[in-house]
C-alpha cells in the first residue's frame, strides 16, 4: 500500500469514540453510566428550535449552493447578537458562518500559518486544535498554565513562549479543558501582547453564552480601534442551540480576514449546510430567554459539582465553570488515561484522562458535567467515595 | 495587520462568485441570462426528497454529534447502491460521509499528501482540486489532455509526469470541465499504472450517475482484488439529489482511508450534518427511478447541446457529456475570461473561462448545460451567430 501522509498517520485515533469503548464495558453496577465525556449539553433543542429546522429544510430555497460566506440572514443576525454582547457595532461581513466551531479553528488556523509556521497555545489545550495543527503540519508552543492561578494563562509565560516562527495565539475563553473564565483583563493583556508583538489572537469563545450571570461583557476586544488587525473570534452554535448534530459555528474578524477564509472554505466545502443557518438566524432573537435560562441551569450545575466535590476533598478541583471541571485525582504517578478507564468500567463515570490536553496534565481528568443534571452530579460524590 | 499564510493570500478569489459580478452587468438586449456557470442541476428536488429532510431535521433524534464516518443508515444504503453500481461488495466500512464532494477531496489529499508531496492532476483540471493543493503547500504536476483526443488523458504522458514526490494520480470522470467520460479501459490503465508506481489513484466521480444509457459499468476497480491498496473513490449527492445546499458527499476506500480520513474530519467538523444523511439513507433506493429519468434528461440536454453547436461551427466542441461541454471560442488570441466577460454583458450567455481550468485552456469556455433545458440550450445558436 503507497504511506499516508505521515503527519496524518501520527495522529492518534479520534479521542471520543475511544473513551466510548470503555463506557461499553461498564457492568453497570454502580447504577447507570454518568455520561461526563462529551461537551453535549444535556438538555434538547427547544421545540420552536426543531420546527425550524424542520421547515427550512423542507423548503427549496435552501437546495441550492449559498454563498460560501453565510446566508445572509444568520451573518446580520449573528452580527447584532454580536454588537450587542460587546457592545459594539458588528456588521455581516465582520461574520463567516462555518460548519461548527472546529472548521472555524482550521480556517482561521490556515488563513494565519502553513506548514513550518507555528501556533503558540496554552497547556492544557482543547485536543482538536493541537490535532489540526499537526496535521497541517504547522508546528505547536506551548504556555503551561499554572494549577495554582486556576489554569490561567501567564501573560509573561505566553510572551517568552513567542518564537519567531509563531503566527498567532490560540486562546480558549471560558476553557475547554479546564473551564477557567479567562477575565476581560486578562483577554486584554493577550491581545496587547499579540498586537506589541505583531502576532493574531485566535479567541474561541464556544461556551460564551455560559458565562455566570453579572459577569459582565465577555472582553472589550471588539471595541477596539483597529481590532480586525490582531483578533480572530470564534463560535459554536452546537451548545447554545443544542444542535451539534447541524453543524454551526462562525468566525468574527475583520473583511481581509473574511476574505481568505472564503477562500478556505470554498474549497473545503463550497458554503456551509443551508437550512439550519436559515433556522437559527430566526432563533438567535427568538430565543434569547430560553437560552438565558439554560444559562442559569449551568451555573446551578457549575455550584452542584462545587458543592460535589467538596464531599470528596481527595479529588482536587483545578478549575470550573461553564461547560466543565478540571479535576485533580488522588493517584499520583497512575497515568490519567488509566484512572479514568478505571472510573468508566468500576464506577460508571466516563470522562477524559487530563493527559488527552496535554503532555503535563497526567494529574487531571475533564468532567464535562454540562451534560449532566443536578441531581446526576450530586451521585459523583458516593460513586468516587467508593472508588479506590 | 500580521501576515497571512502567503499559500492562502495568493489564491485567487473563488471563481464562481465572481463570474456571477458579470452577469449583473448585462442589460439584458438578447433575453433572458443563459446560466451556464455552475455545475448546478436544473430542476427541483424531488418532492418526497424535500419531504425527507424537512422531516428528519425536525427530529431530536440528529441533533446531537454523530459517528464521525457518517450516519451508519447511510453508509449502508450507499455501500449498497455501490455495491450494484460497480457488480461487486462493498460494505459501510468502505463508505466515509463528507459534508460535499469537495470535503471527500482535501480529505482525501490530506491522508496521502503533506506539504512538500506532489499530486499528478490532468490539464484542464477542476479548480478547487487544484487550489485545495495549493493552500495546503502540495505540488502539483500535470498531465496535458489532447484537445484531439477529446480531452482524454493519456497514459503515457501520465507516466511520464510521476515525479518521485507525486502520492497520487487525481482523475475526474466524467470529466469537470470537459463533460469527457474516461472508458472504463482507460480508468483501468491508470490504475495499473499508479499499482505499478506505488501511488494512489483518488478518483472523482461527483457524475456518476449521468453517464450515458447502456454504457455499462462506470469501471471495474472495484472489484478487482486489493483495490483498497490504490483506489479512493469520491461522490457528491449533490447532483444526484439537487440538495448541495444540504452538503453530502462520500468516499470509497479501504477500511485504512477510512480511517485516516476519519482522523482528518474530527478536526475538520466532527461529523457530516446528520438529519440530511438520514434522508438521503432513504432517498437513495427510494428514488431510483426518478434518478434515472434525470440521467435521460441530461442525455437530452448533451444532444441539443451537440445540435445546438452544429449549427454554429465557428465554436468547436472540443469535448462534451454528463453536465458539461468545453467549447472552444473562435477568438484566437483572446484570454478566455475576456471572452466569458463579454458572452455574459453582451449575449446573456454565462460561463467560465477555460483559463480557470489550467493555463493551456485559454482557447476554451466551459459549458454546464445540465442547468439549462433543452429549449434554453437550442437558443444559444442564435446568441453565438450574434457574438462577434
Ligand atoms: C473549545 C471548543 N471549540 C470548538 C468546539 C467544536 O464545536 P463545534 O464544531 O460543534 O461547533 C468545541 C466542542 O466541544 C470546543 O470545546
Ligand atoms: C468534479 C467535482 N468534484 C466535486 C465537486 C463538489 O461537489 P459538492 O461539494 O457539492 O459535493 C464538484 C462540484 O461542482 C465537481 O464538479
Amino acid at each position: 500500500m503507497p504511506r499516508f501522509n505521515p503527519l496524518v498517520a501520527n495522529l492518534s485515533a479520534p479521542p471520543i469514540p475511544s473513551v466510548f469503548a470503555w463506557a461499553s464495558a461498564y457492568d453497570g453496577s454502580s447504577g447507570p453510566m454518568i455520561d461526563l465525556s462529551q461537551a453535549v449539553p444535556g438538555y434538547p433543542p427547544h421545540p420552536e428550535m426543531l420546527r425550524l429546522l424542520g421547515e427550512n429544510a423542507a423548503s427549496r430555497a435552501y437546495t441550492g449552493y449559498g454563498p460560501i460566506e453565510g446566508e445572509e440572514s444568520l451573518r446580520k443576525a449573528y452580527a447584532a447578537h454580536l454588537s450587542e454582547t460587546y457592545g459594539t457595532t458588528l456588521a455581516a461581513g465582520n461574520v463567516h458562518v462555518t460548519a461548527g466551531c472546529n472548521q472555524a479553528f482550521i480556517c482561521a488556523a490556515m488563513a494565519v500559518a502553513g506548514a513550518g509556521d507555528a501556533v503558540l497555545m496554552t497547556d492544557p489545550y482543547y485536543f482538536n486544535q493541537e490535532t489540526t495543527l499537526a496535521m497541517l503540519g504547522v508546528r505547536t508552543r506551548f504556555a503551561p498554565c499554572d494549577p495554582a492561578n486556576g489554569f490561567l494563562p501567564d501573560v509573561e509565560t505566553l510572551a517568552a513562549a513567542i518564537t519567531p516562527d509563531v503566527r498567532a495565539i490560540a486562546l480558549v475563553s471560558p476553557n475547554n479543558p479546564t473551564g477557567a473564565v479567562y477575565p476581560p483583563e486578562l483577554i486584554a493583556a493577550i491581545y496587547d501582547l499579540c498586537v506589541t508583538r505583531g502576532i493574531w489572537l485566535i479567541l474561541d469563545e464556544t461556551y460564551r453564552d455560559f458565562l455566570p450571570g453579572g459577569a459582565g461583557r465577555p472582553h472589550d476586544l471588539f471595541a477596539r480601534k483597529g481590532w480586525e488587525e490582531t483578533l480572530i473570534g470564534l463560535y459554536s452554535f452546537s451548545k447554545s442551540f443544542c444542535i451539534p448534530g447541524h453543524r454551526l459555528g462562525a468566525i468574527t474578524a475583520g473583511p481581509a480576514v473574511v476574505e481568505q477564509v472564503a477562500k478556505i472554505m470554498d474549497n473545503l466545502q463550497i458554503c456551509p449546510p443551508r437550512s439550519a443557518q436559515a433556522a437559527v438566524a430566526t432563533a438567535l432573537p427568538l430565543l434569547a430567554d430560553w437560552r438565558e435560562e439554560n444559562r442559569r441551569e449551568i451555573a446551578r450545575r457549575v455550584e452542584a459539582l462545587r458543592t460535589t466535590m467538596a464531599g470528596v476533598p481527595a479529588w482536587r478541583v483545578g478549575a470550573v465553570g461553564a461547560y466543565f471541571a478540571f479535576i485533580g485525582h488522588p493517584f499520583e504517578g497512575t497515568p490519567s488515561a488509566r484512572v479514568a478507564e478505571r472510573l468508566a468500567k468500576e464506577a460508571g463515570i466516563l470522562c477524559l484522562p487530563g493527559s488527552y490536553f496535554g503532555e503535563r496534565q497526567e494529574g487531571y481528568l475533564r468532567f464535562a458535567f454540562a451534560n449532566a443534571d443536578v441531581e446526576t452530579i450530586s451521585r459523583l460524590r458516593e460513586r468516587l467515595s467508593n472508588f479506590g
